[in-house]
């Protein structure tokens, strides 16, 4: 794919650190064999693997012991375990206005089949959301909080710290999606409170696709989505109690976690905060741009204020799916348009009937290719 | 791992076709994005890989629709998916007592989350089951029969064709487990009458580790495991009913797929016959060959009848997970000794207290290969 401007981050980053390939040709040709199922040289190295990537993956995000990630193939699986997981019959849930499909979907599910009820709270055309009428919400029954860190249409950073001590107030349980933050925003689990933590493999993080994971605060005791070979306690009808087995049956995506370590290793020698400063000055420069463009919307906060890598907009009498054919097209930049998986946060921007686009920068962003975005933007709008 | 005796081919097959990781490093390289997410080229180029994989393993299988298959990250996903979504309280599943954890631990959190009521069908020492007594234990509520196609254990293949039968006669469906028989005896699921068929990427498909999946008949509509975003449909609160969409929320590994595709055109090329046919022949020199060792009993069927590429066995006086370390670090041969998880046929073979070293061959084995094993267990039993 020579000459793409790539943005679209927020759905994978792209390429990936060289080492990454690396890594994933070299576990291939080394690590054959299920973890943790052999006692020859090639079982234990794709132990190895695994652990080397469960502790670097501790590392940024502040996790005490490796064993509390379950790994699973997208931040979806863990999304799902963590809410199949907790949720029982007749549990309340609080989540936002903000939430992909890959939370709001598993709720409803849970909604039809275990009688859960569930609270949205809204956010406003910012993306913010109002912390004084989510407490509001909570009731007797309350078990579950779903947070996303980072809306994925609207780049908004919602306040987990201050929601965490409203989920210690009301001994709910926190479950973060970290979808658009996880190695861009500096997390740390202990710190900010969070009891899991659902975090994809292949956007910030670096790693290849087919890999996410789910962190399980070791004093939470939840229901396997999974249930099958672990390599232990053959003989038992349940799946082990000890982690991480309890949480990862069948043969694990060794190559792909090798993959993974690398991407995290790349993160970690970024460091997050500095990957972040880099997108948010982007992103302030792609609306810096797009401001003279007549009749255009740039959903979430406002410009100077916090927010991830990514700059949705439309345009007055533009069709979305339409501008990002032309980007791509026209101008080989890779945008993504149309509704993100997210109706709800469609619903607070005003953007259900219209969609919009998203352009997403990422840790190999450059200040030249958002130029050239704006410029086509600025083009195909007719604007001078 | 140079120099290494690969063995373990029922767990993994290794090494991979050099294909294989050429193909993943092309998609890292080249299919960016989401399939099915996004209109720009890199998108387009990942839905090509999933829809290129899709078509190569209904070759495979004689599906008639590609977009019958659900990629997943491993058989356990598959089987769980198939079981979870296909049973409601208190329907009867009738398996065997052949099956792998990942099938009886989900038919025994069905028993406990459902009210599902399981029977076992015994397996003989051989890996047999008797079909008269599978058929007496269908009732009025059988919904599900889950077979595997072959034991992991014993090598035993078990008779789909008849099963099949049972099931159109009884009404109920048919789930078989095709970990040990995908790529190796030729399967074809509408002739063989096969309702669900969940298969591993990573053994006789010969692609990477985290990859697999379930054809689901389209008649069948069974409940997703995964609830999320689909790239489709983003307004429904539910998933999706359109396949693949419908079992495959959130964001797929293209890569690993990829990687899938180019082992399973390998096994194409190859043909599954041709592959079971070398197996089956280094399977009966291993027989022959560990005839004379004192005390020794290999598991499954007698030699000379059919049996999928392994070879378990146990030796009097000798601890199995001894005698596989010995083989590893003596000799450099690869096997596995333990359990298998599958400690019913375990209660078959009479090996529950000893576990057994199993030596399984693949679609690259040789003669010579299976004449150092025969070697090293010859003189490390003291037999000359």
């Amino acid at each position: 794919m020579e000459g793409v401007i790539y943005l679209d981050h927020a759905a994978t980053s792209w390429p990936k650190p060289p080492a990454v390939g690396d890594a994933m040709l070299s576990a291939l040709e080394i690590a054959g064999a299920n973890p943790g199922r052999g006692s020859h040289r090639m079982a234990v190295q794709a132990s190895r693997v695994l652990f080397e990537a469960r502790k670097s993956i501790s590392n940024i995000f502040g996790i005490k012991n490796a064993n509390d990630i379950a790994f699973g193939s997208n931040t979806t699986e863990a999304l799902n375990l963590a809410i199949q997981g907790s949720l029982r019959e007749g549990d309340h849930v609080i989540a936002t206005m903000a939430e992909h499909n890959s939370v709001r979907r598993p709720l409803e599910y849970m909604r039809r089949l275990r009688n859960v009820e569930i609270d949205y709270v809204p956010v406003d055309a910012s993306g913010a959301i109002d912390l004084m009428q989510m407490e509001r919400m909570f009731r007797s029954n309350t078990r579950l909080v779903v947070c996303t860190h980072s809306s994925n249409l609207l780049g908004s950073i919602l306040p987990i710290g201050e929601i965490s001590l409203l989920c210690r107030k009301h001994q709910a349980i926190l479950l973060v999606d970290a979808a658009q933050s996880a190695g861009v925003i500096p997390v740390n689990v202990q710190q900010l409170g969070i009891d899991m933590l659902a975090f994809p493999g292949h956007k910030g993080l670096l790693g290849p696709q087919g890999t996410g994971g789910l962190y399980i605060a070791p004093e939470l005791d939840i229901e396997p989505l999974l249930h099958g070979g672990t390599g232990s306690q053959s003989e038992a009808l349940e799946q082990p109690k000890v982690r991480p087995d309890r949480y990862e049956a069948g043969t694990p995506n060794t190559v792909g976690i090798a993959g993974l370590n690398a991407g995290v290793k790349h993160v970690l020698e970024m460091t997050p905060a500095f990957i972040y400063q880099n997108e948010w000055e982007l992103t302030q420069h792609i609306m810096d741009g797009l401001s003279s463009v007549k009749g255009i919307r740039m959903l979430g906060p406002e410009i100077g204020q916090p927010r991830t890598g990514l700059v949705s907009f439309t345009v007055d009498g533009y069709d979305s799916a339409q501008l990002a054919f032309r980007l791509d097209r026209n101008y080989g930049i890779a945008v993504r348009s149309g509704f993100h998986c997210t109706p709800l946060a469609h619903e607070s921007a005003g953007t259900t009937a219209t969609g919009a686009v998203r352009a997403s920068v990422g840790y190999n962003s450059t200040r030249e290719h958002v130029e050239v975005l704006v410029k086509a933007v600025l083009e195909l709008t007719g604007t001078d």
